[in-house]
């Protein structure tokens, strides 16, 4: 059986603290990459993650922090990345230490911005790391009820069966259920999707469209992403597997999904800006659509409810007109 | 192009009234059979259903009631049933006129009682209606989301294409839109299946059972009617459909459910019989979760989700233990 060897977590965020707490408490000890000193420091200090899922609290001793991304990679041999995608590229540059012998993790549920590359993508083309030392982590999970506890099912995907099932076994106990795929690029680029569909949703709630419709947005959203993900990587797949339509139904339907919200409050009438400005943050869909435009520029691949999104978002085509197009192409 | 004829809706409920409007909307003239002879005068005092989606207005110049379906029966070409699947048999009994060369439409999401036929398999071979003059109605449709013109969209299923596309017409509006099929059974059973489910959803929500669960539940629930559907019904089907998925979420995720309701009373420990009190109705999915039991006893199909079902509804155990179970199950 493969071995995960010492396991580090890069990234602050709550996605990163719920994995960094199922990890350690599994392994007793992690490495952590976090940015920011001071949040380190009041990380210590308090015994939990000051900015994200506050209520979960940690050993402190188990922990090898670190604001230093080189010296969290030379001591780890499994790196588990849970930064924003936008950000991954900045991480990544201070590098001075190779990182092709480690086995990376990704659970970032985004594309590496200008590259439109998925994460697993960026790491093999720029870093050569071998495919068989790339694994992504996917799934319905919404951090906030990992935190809880709450019963979740999360994959492991990784084109190396063993080394994907080695990492379950880090990943599995009393409410976090199990499995393994060797569908990579097809997880990470689902994951992607699926807020682009979130933000369709919640565009469509904002304009008072009504259950019957969300229900067959969503399975739409579900035939789309399924045309895509047979175009870029044509393998079998199950797409109504959880790990694709559960990740899709958990976000899409989710009142709490910062993506839908965003949506919503377009559909409402807020411009970009000002829906941004509101939320105090920026929902990973908004990037997410524009990249995947791109990557589909090249592939052709009929995605009406992702060209939707784009128009409005991207080119101030007004909501109403671009969705009451879209329900004219719906089945 | 197959005419339809004069069309009568039969049966009184919301749904009977939200298609009673669609139609006559179209047509100009229906017959519509309600049981009950106090309902019939109380609409046409008040110009709406007195009990039902009460905001519809109808005009009553358009409509000939009678609560003898005998009358109904003889005067029309094209007969829509929407009773509850329950009382289906008792409204047939009282027939003395044959229907075997009507259009038959069945709009009832449930299956018929003792004889555990899907209601065009009781049409056919009870009265022997042939296969090509029975269609259904399905997809994901809220009456009340209907009343409101919000858009929706539903599919009619009949073997004959030609008869299903000519019944589409009749319903296609601006805020209905249509398309056809050839797989009655599938959407017949498609849609008491996810009563069932609701019924599930419910459970678990009533027992904390959080939203990543949910997704893996609703995944699973549609991996599970594939697998039914395949096996009483082989053809090529799309599960991914707004007919099959979509009708699944609609009701599964709302919660204006009536079987989602039920189902969370059930989760949070009422028993069947207060749960049944304290909703003032029965859920339909209750009798339906007994019926695929049946249907499935000489069928073999793996139905883990039913069964914990039919378990905590009919075997009193208890939904603590037997949903835990089937999160074991999950994949």
């Amino acid at each position: 059986m493969f071995d995960v060897g010492k396991i580090a977590v890069i990234g602050g965020g709550s996605w990163a603290t719920a994995i960094a707490k199922i990890i350690v408490s599994h392994t007793h000890h992690i490495g952590w990459y976090i940015r920011r000193d001071d949040r380190i420091d009041d990380f210590r200090r308090l015994g939990h993650n000051p900015a994200y899922l506050t209520s979960v609290r940690f050993n402190i001793d188990e922990i090898n922090f670190s604001s230093d991304i080189n010296r969290i990679v030379e001591g780890y041999d499994t790196l588990v990345f849970v930064t924003p995608s936008p950000y991954l590229k900045n991480h990544l540059r201070r590098l001075r230490t190779r990182i092709k012998d480690k086995f990376i993790v990704t659970a970032i549920k985004g594309i590496v911005p200008d590259e439109n590359l998925c994460c697993s993508e960026y790491f093999h083309q720029v870093y050569d790391v071998p495919l068989e030392n790339l694994a992504c982590i996917g799934g319905p999970s919404h951090a906030e009820e990992v935190a809880m506890e709450r019963l979740s099912y999360l994959t492991v995907g990784c084109s190396d069966h063993d080394k994907a099932k080695a990492f379950t076994e880090v990943l599995a106990n009393t409410f976090i259920k199990t499995k393994t795929s060797t569908d990579v690029l097809g997880i990470e680029y689902a994951s992607v999707l699926k807020n682009v569909y979130a933000i369709a949703a919640g565009i469509c709630y904002g304009l008072n469209y009504g259950d019957n419709f969300q229900a067959v947005l969503m399975s739409n959203a579900v035939q789309e992403m399924a045309r895509f993900l047979k175009t870029i990587h044509p393998i079998d797949r199950n797409i109504i597997d959880s790990v694709y339509l559960g990740d899709l139904l958990v976000t899409g339907y989710s009142n709490f999904s910062r993506n839908r919200t965003f949506g919503t409050m377009i559909g409402k009438g807020y411009s970009v800006k000002s829906a941004q400005i509101e939320m105090e943050m920026i929902a990973e869909g908004y990037f997410g659509t524009k990249c995947m435009k791109e990557i589909n520029r090249r592939l052709h691949v009929n995605m009406p409810i992702l060209d939707a999104v784009y128009n409005i978002l991207y080119e101030r085509i007004s909501p109403q007109i671009e969705i009451k197009l879209l329900t004219d192409s719906f089945r």
